[in-house]
C-alpha cells in the first residue's frame, strides 16, 4: 500500500506507522537476503510505501538498512544486570555471538560494516545509531561492576568493549578462527581474571 | 619499462625480479593514494609491466592490493622474542597500532577488508597470505609464554590474538574510540593481568 495515493485528510495513516512498517519490511528483506537485495525499489514493493517517502526518510540505502537492522535485532541485544559482571558479559556476548552465526544478521552487519569503510555518510550513520549506543550501554554496565568492587578501580571499560566485542567482530570480518559460544565465554574468563599465571 | 617489448632471449629480466618492482610500485601506489586509485592500469603506467603480464600473476586489483600491501609492511610486523611476553606484545601490538595510524596503510587495509566483505576471493587471499600467517606468529608465541610458564596452561592463544589484535581493528574498522599506543599498552595489561579486583 503506496501512503502518497491515498485522498489526503482521510485514511491516511501517522508518519510514524508508515515509517516503522517500512522497517519492519526493510528488516525482514535484509535478514532474508543480505544488502545484495536490499534496494529502495524493493523495499517500496514490499512495504507500499512511495520511494519518494523512502528517499526523504533515508538518504541512501546503507541509512535504511542500518535503521532496519538495529531495530530487527535490539530486543535479543538487551543489557542484562545481576550484580555479577563475568555472567552478564558472558550472557550479552553469548547472545551476540548466535545472533551474528544463526541468523542472516552477521553477513549484514560485516556487509555494512565493509561498506561503511568506503562510505562516510554509512560510517558516521553506524555509529550514531548503532555502535555508539550499544557500546555505552556495555561501559555502563562495566563501570557499575567496578563502582560495586566486582572490577579493578582502574579498569579501562572502553577498552574491555574492545576485547570482547572487538574481538568477536574481528573473527566475523576476518573468519580465521570460528566465532562461537565457546570463544565468547572464553574472551570474558581471560579478559576478567588474566592469562598470566600466578 | 614493459619486459613485453623486449626481444626474446636478450636481455629479458627473470620473472622474479620484474614481479618484485611491480610489487614495489604497487606498495607505493597504494600508500599514497588508497584503494581508491590503485587500478591495473596505473600499476601497469607505473611499473612498466604490461597490464597481460598483471592480470597473469594476479587474479584481480584485490589479490595484487593485498601482496603489495604484505610485502611493503612486513618488515615492520617482524615479531620479537625476548623471553617476556608482555613487553613483546606491547611492542609488537605498538608498532602496529603506529603502522595504522601514522601511515597510509590504516585506510589501505580498513578498505581491504571491507572489500573482502563480498569478495570471496580476495577475503581467501587476504586470510592465506595476511592474517594466518600473522596470526600463527602471535600464537607460536604466546604458546612459547605458555610453556616457558609465563602463562596460564590453559590460556588459549588464538583468542588472546583477536583480544589484541581484534579490538585495534575494532577501533579501526568501527571508530568510536581512538587507536592510540595508549590502548595497545592497556589492552596487553588488561589482557595479562585481567580486570577483576583481588
Amino acid at each position: 500500500m503506496d501512503d502518497q495515493r491515498r485522498p489526503r485528510g482521510r485514511g491516511r495513516r501517522p508518519a510514524d506507522e508508515v515509517r516503522g512498517e517500512v522497517l519492519a519490511a526493510a528488516g525482514e528483506l535484509l535478514l532474508a537476503e543480505g544488502m545484495a537485495g536490499f534496494t529502495f525499489e524493493r523495499v517500496s514493493a514490499i512495504s507500499g510505501a512511495s520511494r519518494t517517502t523512502l528517499h526523504k526518510w533515508w538518504p541512501s540505502r546503507g541509512a535504511l538498512a542500518l535503521e532496519a537492522y538495529f531495530r530487527s535485532v535490539q530486543s535479543t541485544l538487551a543489557f542484562p544486570d545481576t550484580g555479577d559482571i563475568a555472567a552478564d558479559l558472558t550472557d550479552q556476548l553469548t547472545a551476540f555471538v548466535r545472533l551474528m552465526t544463526q541468523t542472516p544478521a552477521g553477513r549484514v552487519i560485516a556487509e555494512l560494516i565493509g561498506s561503511a569503510q568506503t562510505d562516510p555518510e554509512l560510517a558516521a550513520a553506524y555509529r550514531e545509531h548503532y555502535s555508539a549506543p550499544r557500546r555505552a550501554l556495555a561501559v555502563a554496565a562495566i563501570e557499575q561492576a567496578r563502582d560495586r568492587g566486582e572490577l579493578r578501580h582502574d579498569v579501562d571499560a572502553e577498552a574491555v568493549v574492545d576485547q570482547l566485542w572487538g574481538a568477536c567482530y574481528h573473527r566475523l570480518l576476518i573468519p580465521d578462527q570460528p566465532l562461537t559460544e565457546d570463544l565468547a565465554r572464553t574472551l570474558v574468563a581471560q579478559v576478567v581474571r588474566g592469562v598470566a599465571r600466578r
